[in-house]
């Protein structure tokens, strides 16, 4: 791929024109004028992102990471690291939740093996682009060297870009990795300065000691790296995970292209969170899809300036969240393009100037 | 229809056979227990409704009762009354915002007139259902009679038993009526008991100066009648309206044939509150859509103890939130049916008993 800089640079900013055309539409359809909410500013939103003044989203794709952690030999997670391959096995099969979830939205998924700590079949129908056998301990050493991250970036980027080139009109950021909320809260405490236990959850489901022990961890990590949140490229790399590094790409990589990024929960609200410290430009492109119940994602939301469209005590990732809100955007998306304007329902003069001064 | 006693002596409980099936056949599906949070309680509760472990909802329905308010001659509105009519046109031609959602969700709309004030066109592609030319004006005597408040449940009722003969699975209450915040208004404070400020908001759209008169009206109202909120219908005639007993006679004969009912917002609301005190049964049939902006929605929702599953700040009505959910209660059930159980998935039965500890 072009280098990460290049990638940086070609972030336009939103469509201004279709910004202001999609807004002058939406006070001319039957209804109240902001009476939709949020479906109103998602649509102007998308058409900022897309460049046309009705956009429609008719190509759509859930790009799911998976890759392993050496944090996980501390003990901070409920499930042993090999679920990690089980579960590849299971999205290429089409079993998980993510399979369903997009089938349901008409998105395709795309798995890729990044980093999984195994050797997975050759012939496995996912994308083969392991950059390591998972990344090293966080607590102890970097979690990946810096070629390493560039690598995964990369890795995010080629596929998202492979992606376009067969039509893609939104991208859903969706991960699977045992271990990678530890990860990710590394990234928000580093990134956002806040204290650890403050964004620090439960993750699938740890109990209290465990939790305590993934708090100390993250300290040790923390207390290890002295990491400068001006620096998010080194914070991924001594802090992150793989498949969060290759989310960075991939999010990079569609905002170049005018894709919008749909971003899923905790991990790939920390891949935002350094691909908007890389890129401030990108943010236009993002959209927060659910609010988890992990305690750092409301730090890291607020950090983005985001708010999520949903929230159903999802604590899954995959990208489920993210491929639950397809939906709602074709829908808001179909509203600014299919609604009758007063005009076009034929609503006497009269009335649309009284309902207009409202 | 059969009278409204029969009616509600038709209601079922929830099938428990069906809620046992559906939970334990979570707990196989390749998640950790409880990850899909929500969804997980929707799929379960569609089950129980449906009477099926594994239920689909391939047939759906949005029903837009719409009427006309005498209330709306104090000046209680941000719109003239001669909007309801304009809007019903709209629904035919099919350019509103339900129609579009409803084609995105795969639903049918149907759109009755079973109260407007108008005489509309006969050919109109709707269901001519009429009532009454409107209701009374509240404040200063009974919206409806008592006959016509029947007439209005029945012609709900009969409704929605005709759709279910065609084959329906899932029903959303849609309404449209200038005026009719008012109306919803007066009915949850009745039943609550609540102050009528705590209860009445801005509609959809009105200014300070129209809002204290419209709790001066209802408060002269609930004044005037000495409303019994264990009499659900006589406060139904006293301050409700037309559509909003239709949509009474809808869930009710909805619940009775085993079919989910996706409450809408604030007005629709009001609507199940009257069918719950009537019927108590039905509750576990409700599935509350959208959290309006409406400060009086929050306190029929506890009321009924449902959470609605979204809140983006829509204030439409039309069954326009309802009509939002359907992807989700879809995908709610698609992953109770097509996720892949640890077992068929392959993975180890040692980490299936780790991660069933959890």
């Amino acid at each position: 791929m072009a280098g990460l800089a290049e990638l940086i640079e070609q972030v336009p900013p939103l469509d201004e024109l279709a910004l202001s055309a999609s807004r002058q539409r939406q006070d001319l359809l039957t209804k109240p004028p902001g009476s939709l909410g949020r479906l109103e500013r998602l649509a102007t939103q998308l058409a900022g992102v897309t460049g046309k003044a009705r956009p429609r989203l008719s190509r759509k794709a859930v790009i799911v990471m998976a890759a392993d952690h050496g944090v996980t030999s501390e003990g901070v997670s409920a499930y042993p690291a090999e679920v990690t391959a089980q579960m590849v096995m299971n999205f290429a099969n089409g079993g998980a939740a993510i399979n369903v979830l997009a089938r349901q939205a008409g998105a395709r998924v795309i798995v890729v093996d990044i980093g999984v700590a195994a050797d997975l079949p050759a012939d496995l129908p996912i994308v083969h682009r392991k950059v390591a056998f998972g990344t090293q301990n966080l607590a102890k050493q970097a979690a990946m060297t810096e070629p390493q991250t560039l690598a995964a970036i990369g890795v995010g980027a080629e596929i998202l870009m492979s992606e376009a080139d067969l039509g893609l009109d939104v991208v859903c950021l969706g991960e699977m990795g045992i271990g990678n909320t530890t990860a990710a809260s590394a990234i928000v405490a580093a990134m956002t300065g806040l204290p650890v236990a403050d964004v620090t959850g439960r993750g699938t489901g740890i109990d209290a000691e465990t939790w305590t022990r993934k708090i100390q961890v993250i300290d040790r990590a923390l207390k290890l790296h002295r990491l400068d949140p001006a620096q998010p490229l080194d914070v991924l790399a001594k802090v992150g995970g793989l498949e969060i590094a290759g989310l960075v790409g991939v999010t990079l990589a569609a905002a170049a292209r005018r894709i919008a990024v749909i971003v899923d929960g905790f991990i790939a609200t920390a891949a935002a969170l350094v691909a908007v410290e890389l890129c401030p430009q990108l943010r236009g492109y993002l959209i927060a899809a659910h609010r988890s119940v992990e305690v750092g994602h409301r730090a890291a939301l607020e950090r983005l300036e985001l708010e999520p469209l949903i929230a159903l005590d999802l604590r899954l990732g995959e990208g489920s969240g993210a491929a639950l809100v397809l939906p709602m955007l074709d829908a808001a998306v179909a509203l600014l393009d299919e609604m009758a304007t007063f005009e076009e329902a034929g609503i006497a003069a009269k009335l649309v100037h009284e309902i207009r001064q409202n």
